[in-house]
């Protein structure tokens, strides 16, 4: 493909902290960005040239904003096929390509996906009622995680299931198609983010050692304190699903680092992700600037940590701390500009650096 | 005063490359941004949550801003006086005070405050006709360069005097009440980048090092090649005009350094200022960020830098080089998004850092 030049639009798809991350990297390097969202007012919009507000099936919206961009790529994985879709018939470009958003979006096919690319990952099955949670469990063993197929994110969609009592009645709680997964009693969980350009190149972050409070990732640690095999598996895994997807732009995949020294892959995210937020201080190029020059064609910048990091992520009320963090001459601050504190929600992230 | 919590407002007057990336800033700390200028689809309106486009002295449309935002600055020095009065008496906050604008809007009176306040500045006398050019001439001496008092920028309005013989005219040619200063056949050029809080703390960037051509700031290095002794003069005449004028906000003033180690103040600038821009990579808080949270009553952030820097604008036809830019792993690319391309004209910049 030939370079999208400055001054080209490029399209966003979600109005979220990481459409308002990834707008902001997008005009540092001239770029106009338009946000497709359903949210009125969103975080992403209030940094960016234009939005347009619709539904995320509205066709005639969509190929208006098909019209109105040079390229579209999404900052959530839960965007419909049918939007990808739509925008790709009326002429839009793409990326990364929909067929890794789809599967990402799925949880039975992105391990089924692991599977067949030799990427470990825990033991699976599909449940779509309580006889087969009831087979799945009997086959996987306890403990085990049911979890919905589709639309899970930060924890949500989760039952933990420590023994057959626990089934009982689990499907009709979780209300949809489900997926049981054997529990991984890791050591510790890593991320990585990789990058693919339109060219092939292939780009990687250093690995991210990651804690999660109540499925929502709390904080990222670098160095992760793992061995340089652990880090080339991670690589290996995210070189194959790039390749395999002929991939273009940032991709995430997390893992389970196990006490022998192997990775589990838990899942992917096709977009820039929680874990690479450090990347603004602390890498030569951001993860939001990597994935804006993957898609726009540019080449991959050099990903060089700078710095020892850690970034702690502001959920919900501890926001509220924004004056003692402001005076925290050692805390970087980020505020995501959302109207309204909720449990759970992410409000910002403070990374912190160490050289 | 107290904070600005973030959500607040930040109005910036102007839209150009320094409003987008104050606006950028501003948007990391969850503030929203509304720009008011006179220029529709402006670099910083394209990254701001609302704009104003009206006339700097349209009294209806600056009470209405002002009645929009929680407090105001300004991102170019040539806002009309009138202006700022108009935003205060509708009831504004405007940081930094108005009076600091007005000074560093002529060239004569900020002359006149160096000198009053014991900084050392180039002989100047002001020139309001041939005649008192031929006089101020023969009092200073040549080589001396004739200014315009006011709405000078980027070497505009500058006319060098080598001799009795190009003195001839050159009133006339000026065409506005003039300031004519002696010559300083300096080492080099140095810059310094200084913030003053809300609560009175002083802070300074490192001493930039910089290159003009044709009047217009070319590279910026750091360090600058200077003595201690250079810096801690700088940082004195920074320190003073910034309590002098009750100053909250970033300040920038420019000096010649002299062979003998002294150094002559050029002229300063009320804002954040071009030589700053490696600040974004380069140190622990940017120049934007610091402008915001002094005006914003934050606390001042730390001002350490990371690594040696080179900074090199991207003016006129420069920006047109953004393929191999783009393509260099040193080079951390900004273009502005300006539309039209013309010579003498700021479009980006490139940061290079070496840790």
């Amino acid at each position: 493909m030939i370079a999208l030049a400055p001054g080209g639009t490029i399209g966003i798809l979600g109005g979220g902290q990481l459409g308002r991350m990834l707008s902001i990297a997008a005009a540092q390097l001239g770029f106009d960005v338009a946000i497709f969202t359903d949210e009125p007012d969103s975080p992403a919009s209030r940094v960016s040239a234009r939005t347009m507000v619709a539904n995320y099936l509205d066709h005639a919206a969509l190929a208006d904003f098909a019209r109105r961009v040079d390229v579209v790529t999404t900052e959530f994985e839960n965007v419909p096929a049918e939007t990808a879709q739509a925008l790709i018939d009326a002429g839009a470009r793409v990326a990364p390509n929909p067929h890794a958003l789809a599967v990402a979006q799925d949880r039975f096919d992105e391990k089924s996906y692991f599977a067949s690319a030799g990427i470990a990952a825990p033991p699976f099955r599909a449940v779509a009622s309580q006889g087969e949670l009831d087979a799945a469990l009997a086959e996987i063993g306890a403990p085990a995680i049911l979890k919905t197929r589709r639309l899970g994110y930060d924890g949500r969609g989760q039952i933990r299931i420590d023994s057959a009592d626990d089934a009982r009645g689990a499907y009709a709680k979780l209300g949809a198609p489900g997926i049981l997964e054997g529990f991984c009693a890791f050591e510790c969980e890593v991320s990585i983010i990789a990058a693919r350009g339109a060219d092939g190149a292939v780009a990687f972050y250093d690995l991210n050692e990651n804690e999660h409070k109540g499925g929502i990732l709390s904080r990222t640690t670098l160095p992760a304190r793992v061995s340089a095999d652990v880090e080339a598996q991670a690589q290996d895994a995210a070189r194959r699903v790039l390749e395999a997807f002929d991939y273009v732009g940032v991709l995430t995949i997390e893992f389970f680092v196990m006490a022998d020294g192997s990775l589990i892959a838990n899942e992917m995210a096709p977009r820039v992700h929680n874990s690479g937020h450090w990347t603004v201080e602390g890498a030569l190029t951001s993860q939001f600037e990597q994935h804006i020059r993957a898609i726009a064609g540019w080449p991959l910048g050099p990903t060089t940590r700078a710095a020892s990091i850690e970034m702690v992520n502001l959920i919900g009320a501890d926001a509220g701390a924004w004056p003692a963090l402001a005076a925290d001459p050692d805390a970087r601050v980020h505020l995501y500009g959302k109207r309204n504190t909720r449990a759970g929600r992410k409000m910002g992230h403070v990374t912190k650096l160490k050289y």
